[in-house]
């Protein structure tokens, strides 16, 4: 069930081509880029993820007998190739965005400059991983921004397969989740695990008093009661009750309140909020969960729901309503021997790397569909950041990422120098992404290379 | 990056909960239903899948000292919870239906019977498994019935996440895809692998032309042109040009043809049919792929495109319509000591296992909702067939799952079982499931209790 390696996690045509850029004798080293199209699920931004998976994938790039065996008996690949790959290491240049840096469309989130023979090998992998964190780091922002803190991450049973839940859960912390529910997830990250019990728990008891009180035995200090086994409202009293026996037994506790997980959640919230409050328990937490989306939650807030904590699963771990991430692999230029740079396009963005900017020119961005409306920028009333990091050089990792709570700290810092307008769920204001003059300049060039090709 | 037990992949409350049921000594069996309520995607069936995954995660729970020092810094649990962890094993049945089964609503596709400790612990990564590669088969079958067949899965770049392209790629295949371009799940599973080039290996090369050529110089064999890089009814004249290089050379290869990735399929198939044709190649192989779904699928076919093979990514490897499978997993029964079973109910179906049929005797099938609607079925005119089969016996696997190729000639054979009213797109008829007489009357008197016990 298991594979230690993700080498062969790769589509076929990546190993075929291989083998014709080696057969062919292909030695140039190429530049091919990462990036997306269109942001998920109608944001106006997205939060890049997944670096570090991207990063152990390429340190364990290798073909161990088994792999090479199983590609011959496919019978696509010939000796000298296979023998080639048993020395293989990935020998080039990537640099990165570092995770949790909220992204536009067609900015490059990755760069990978290597030998074809090697580029070619890493699309695959490299677009799944951060394909897959990438969506779901931006969809737990919307929800976390909606919900204005508090949210859990409850989803690994709907999750499609285990790394879903596991990566998706390191994702979504990221993004501003307080804590999943995924033990696995909780000891590979080191981050906040969080949960109580489940309906079964009450049903396993004679009555639903007993079942609380059980739990309240146990957990004093993470003590959050399930009411919605059988009538919610009478849970809420049962709950009420074993707190009141907490108190008159001299339990202080760090943690304590109620979960519901069904109903009508605004008006049930609000009736047990004035339960809990006349009985003398106003730090109550009330958790809420049950099929939540940013959507929902919005709505539920404009009610006034009083709901302290959310648990939300199947919509974030999915993205269910955008259960995919744009992002694409493309050739942006070939170095030949000779060390010149030849520009490649297919009907995209391409890169420039040697153009200088100074915070002390003054600036001019244009947009590049409606190229008449441009924004004058004067010296010194701007801030230049290189967003591309080094990752790789030479094929040795110069890079160290940060630990997951530290890249939630700075994605927290990040989604800060977004306007709220371009958080808001309706219309969210685009945020613009200019290229430079050279740039524009050289793309059209190239598209007209490109139409002139096809007369010939 | 990689993990080789799955035993902590699970909410952190089965575990808080499982510290409960130790602490407080219950020592009960209980019967856990794992079901689901509808069907993904508008369907009116499901595929289950997943069994073998299942399995192996069963087999190898046990929890290792790292993972005791994880659970006890996370301060929820004690030592002597933690000491009878060091020994935990299954130990108990399990039984299910086999994977690649049509399923339908409410009926239990596992059944788990075991000491309410072992039972909890195993309910996230049992739905985790079950309703990923589910959702996937379901979705694929889909696919491949509107397709006819030819469809390959070509997901993996856009799936949510290593694991989710690898199973998902099995449970594709399972459902009735011919191959998959993702090697990785080829080589675990036995599975055909597929795919020839990508855009990035004609940019590659001064001209499409020589691209070409030099892909057919390779592989010959598989000589699947990619056409579309920049204008794709000129790449379909270049790659005639180079098929009548072959013919000319002598080259008899088993596979030819070409790719499209882009524009109008339905127009340039046939355009490209024609010329195809023309130039003596009636063979050649028209493969597409661009986004395709069952609804795209269903209206080429119906414009009368000419494609005989179908790439099928993003849209089959997430479910991107429904991508969750809403797989439960329910207490149906208490097995107190002295081996009286107390079934239990908080809103759903209850199983009878001591009932007992014979296709000899008439049988009345009754709806569960409009109970008014009966079918009379005379005797010897239906057959009946157990879908619950033993996997577990006392924590001893007693099922060795078919390979994964099996398993599809299987699903195959499944799939002839429904009516073309129950595949197609639009308001497929529902396939109806019965209740029995005595489970009916069972679910009946377990609600009226819940109602009663409201009333105390």
């Amino acid at each position: 069930m298991y594979y230690d390696n993700l080498t062969l996690l790769t589509d076929l045509y990546e190993l075929t081509m291989m083998q014709g850029y080696f057969k062919s004798g292909a030695k140039e080293k190429v530049v091919f880029d990462l990036f997306y199209r269109k942001n998920p699920s109608g944001s106006a931004y997205a939060i890049c993820c997944g670096l570090d998976q991207a990063i152990d994938y390429i340190k364990n790039l290798h073909f161990t007998e088994a792999d090479l065996d199983y590609l011959k008996s496919t019978g696509f690949f010939q000796d000298d190739f296979l023998d080639y790959l048993k020395n293989f290491r990935f020998s080039g240049d990537i640099c990165a965005i570092p995770e949790g840096t909220i992204v536009f469309p067609k900015e490059p989130l990755l760069k990978v400059k290597a030998p074809i023979i090697e580029a070619q090998l890493v699309e695959t992998a490299l677009l799944n991983i951060i394909n897959h964190q990438s969506l779901i780091a931006t969809k737990a922002a919307r929800v976390v921004h909606e919900a204005g803190g508090g949210v859990m991450e409850f989803g690994l049973r709907r999750a499609q397969g285990p790394d879903a839940g596991i990566y998706g859960a390191r994702a979504a912390v990221i993004a501003g989740c307080v804590g999943t529910s995924n033990v696995l997830a909780g000891q590979m990250f080191d981050i906040p695990v969080k949960g109580t019990h489940a309906h079964s728990w009450i049903m396993s008891f004679k009555t639903e008093l007993e079942a609380f009180r059980t739990y309240a035995k146990y957990y004093p200090d993470n003590c959050l009661l399930l009411v919605d086994t059988y009538d919610t409202l009478q849970g809420v009293g049962h709950a009420i009750q074993v707190f009141k026996e907490m108190r008159e037994a001299g339990v202080k506790s760090k943690l304590y309140g109620i979960r519901l997980d069904s109903g009508d959640l605004a008006y049930l919230t609000k009736k047990a909020r004035v339960m809990l409050d006349e009985a003398g328990f106003p730090d109550a937490v009330i958790s809420a969960s049950s099929d939540l989306d940013e959507y929902l939650i919005n709505s539920l807030m404009n009610q006034g729901a009083k709901i302290t904590s959310w648990g939300v699963g199947t919509n974030l771990i999915t993205s269910k309503d955008c259960p995919s991430f744009g992002g694409v692999y493309k050739l942006a230029g070939i170095i030949h021997e000779d060390g010149t740079v030849e520009p490649k396009i297919k009907a995209d963005l391409i890169a420039l790397n040697d153009e200088v900017f100074s915070e002390d020119d003054p600036m001019i961005l244009f947009d590049p569909v409606a190229t008449w409306k441009r924004t004058y920028l004067p010296a010194g009333s701007y801030t230049i950041r290189e967003l591309l990091i080094p990752v790789f050089k030479d094929g040795e990792c110069v890079y160290e990422s940060p630990k997951v709570m530290e890249i939630r700290a700075y994605c927290d810092k990040e989604k800060d120098t977004l306007w709220d307008e371009s958080k808001r769920l309706v219309n969210p204001q685009e945020v613009y992404v200019d290229l430079s003059q050279k740039l524009w300049d050289l793309k059209n060039a190239l598209l007209d290379g490109v139409h002139n090709f096809k007369d010939k």
